[in-house]
């Protein structure tokens, strides 16, 4: 099982997460890459942080929404949003080379993540820029989405996450934010999920249902507060029960 | 010799000079990279142009300062400067390769151009950059510039440039612009001065004196009225009179 | 009858459309605030212009998307927006100031324009925008749209406009841009067109029939080839018909 | 005597400082205008927290450098320079009135701030500003600097400000930070320090000299860890000598 989280969104002045504890924990980390967050210095200190603890980096890629962090949808074209999406690989590969390191795989970021889900114009986007960068990179997505249907035909290989501190609705969605039971808080609860993701493939949704999620990663968020903790527990858990915890990519 | 000209500077909705007429005179391109000029499309478009065109690439790199077009100096960090530089490298060599192409050159641009004439802080930076990101880029700049020679210690390729359409004054320097004789506007003569130097490496100065110009390549610009009848003719010239024309790289 | 146009679209180094030319034939300007086109001293130059031309300013304001022109609809909240729209017209506001003259009125611009026909989220912010600003202001859109009943409703003055040179459906909407008959090239037929909707209040649609179009101003195109020529011939349309041109602020 | 303080300097998801805990302690506050941090939805909730502790609110105008944080000299030029700050004052006027205040004074922060200390034609842009905005508007600045003479004599309310948590040198400069005795953290000492300059117009430097400094506001940095408590402190000793505390403006 890998275990990926978002790093490398602090933007200038401002700081956002706690980088190098979070790469401490986990196997993969998905690195701003200065369209919603991430100037090329912080850039470069979380590519250097990401070497010096052995994990994977990935692209965040994501809309051009600075203000926003890419969390709002922008109607851009296809072929925009291709040539952003290349343009935010090109950039994080240089900076990872300087430390020794490649990209190994490719995760949207936000709006976009969500929109391709169910947008083919912008997951063909996804994809053709993955593509055309780089065939060999993952691309790392939300079971079911459209993006990782497009990534199969194109040949690239897509790797479905899952989520330990999300409730789930019984149709395998999240539980929208703002909803109860939405966010699991409880660092010793979300690690039993991920135990029980990587043994038996299932997750309790919030009727008490279990569902089946095919996934081999499980996204830890690193900018909320106890993220480190979450991370820790759910690392140990998975430890303890003793399953290997390694990047994909 | 080689005919270098700066491409690929619209951004968005804003169309900057003819790049495809210019790309059929010139040998190599300075394609912007999207701090002082150039949207990830439009760069993508001139990355094509240049292919059909046969012409060398190079990364045209700035200061981040997009309202002021890279022609102001930006008092930054000379860590920020390599790892601006670095990503805008990278951004390219990712949108160059999808066009089957890649990046041969870097050439710093505008107020980053003047000031790593004399300001060693930066031009450490930009010779860093391109030392980090691929040590067999070559570096275009002017001739006795400080990044020249810190280049040549670091064991980077410097090329130096001239230019056929400005004065220079009796000690080697350009003519500043809005002096009397800064700026050349007949084609024709435009066109001798570039063989001359060709053929025998030197320049007429202001003053009528001969001065001493080792350059590998004439710079002209895109962005001019008349900037394509310029290159035509700079280019027929020099075929005249039998200089080959090839890109440095 | 009120005819105006889309200026101050220059950005740093790039300019766009002839402000001035357009300035002579328009009597209300639409200028851009900073978030879609514009910066500062362009803004600055425009409002100079407006006023040495007698025409009244508004704020062309957008959504915060440089790169796409506000020409892509963005996913903002609705606070978010209205305090966008707040922002620039604040903006413009002191930049007419120190020129001697005052905002009159708001046009939303490109995605946001669209967006406000029949968004009540985005049309009832930029309400809550203009009328947190200044209440006296105008409020230019398309007939039939939310932003105008909403407007209404809050004691904003709206005023509908009418395009000359774009082809109507028989339902009263635009025919979409690519279709046939999408744009009046002819300014002979465009000058026609605004005559009769002055001095009828219908404009003839593609398919012959005439329709009911209630408008107290004429856009005029700006960034178009033969944009001025254009202006110039509706105008003098208009005049010759004995249509008083003048603000409707 | 007046304690003023930078807030607003939130952009998009980042935030930066405890806003509502310095203005609770400050009587002027300094807030962002979008330029070097600040976006308006930040920038309208700092003006309401202005509002509602009864603090005067000033513009906090930069050059245009959000990478940067201000902190960056930019050599633009003057007109350019003059351009930009009128827009951020105007923007700022118009979120302020929303919230039913007015901007009473402008600050130039970070580089600009250091820069029209000698800078004549940064420091003329400055108070041209200034000018063309609202003449009554003061200008809050460094004692001994260009801009406040310039200011004087346009006839534009100068206002001088010291630091409680900065070292002095004895000829009046501010200990260069990095050096040892640049920042006084220790809150009590402050607090002397700012009585000492309300009651007798004096601060001790480095070498133990009393140097005259002639300040009307106190300045609290706002981004430090401990500021709020720094701030609390400075004002309770204050209030406890009977300094009266209240905005200049």
């Amino acid at each position: 099982m890998d275990l990926n989280s978002d790093v490398g969104e602090s933007f200038g002045p401002w700081p956002m997460g706690d980088d190098a504890a979070m790469l401490r924990h986990v196997t993969s980390a998905n690195i701003a890459c200065g369209f919603h967050a991430g100037d090329p210095s912080g850039i470069a200190r979380t590519c250097r942080s990401a070497v010096d603890s052995g994990v994977a980096i990935g692209a965040h890629v994501g809309y051009r929404d600075l203000a926003g962090f890419g969390r709002r949808f922008v109607d851009c074209s296809d072929a925009e949003l291709a040539d952003d999406i290349v343009y935010q690989i090109g950039a994080l590969q240089a900076l990872a080379r300087r430390e020794g390191a490649a990209v190994r795989y490719v995760k949207p970021h936000g709006a976009l993540y969500n929109a391709i889900v169910g947008h083919p114009g912008h997951a063909g986007a996804v994809v053709d820029a993955v593509a055309s960068v780089d065939p060999s990179l993952a691309l790392l997505a939300l079971p079911g989405s459209v993006v990782l249907d497009l990534a199969e035909r194109r040949g690239i290989r897509g790797v479905r996450e899952a989520f330990a501190d999300r409730g789930y609705l019984p149709d395998g969605r999240l539980v929208p934010r703002g909803d109860p039971g939405a966010v699991i808080v409880d660092a010793g609860i979300a690690a039993q999920r991920a135990v029980r993701l990587a043994e038996e493939g299932v997750i309790e949704a919030i009727d008490g249902s279990l569902i089946a999620v095919d996934a081999a990663s499980v996204c830890l968020h690193g900018d909320t507060p106890g993220a480190t903790a979450m991370a820790s527990s759910v690392r140990a858990g998975l430890e303890h029960a003793g399953v290997e915890l390694r990047s994909f990519a």
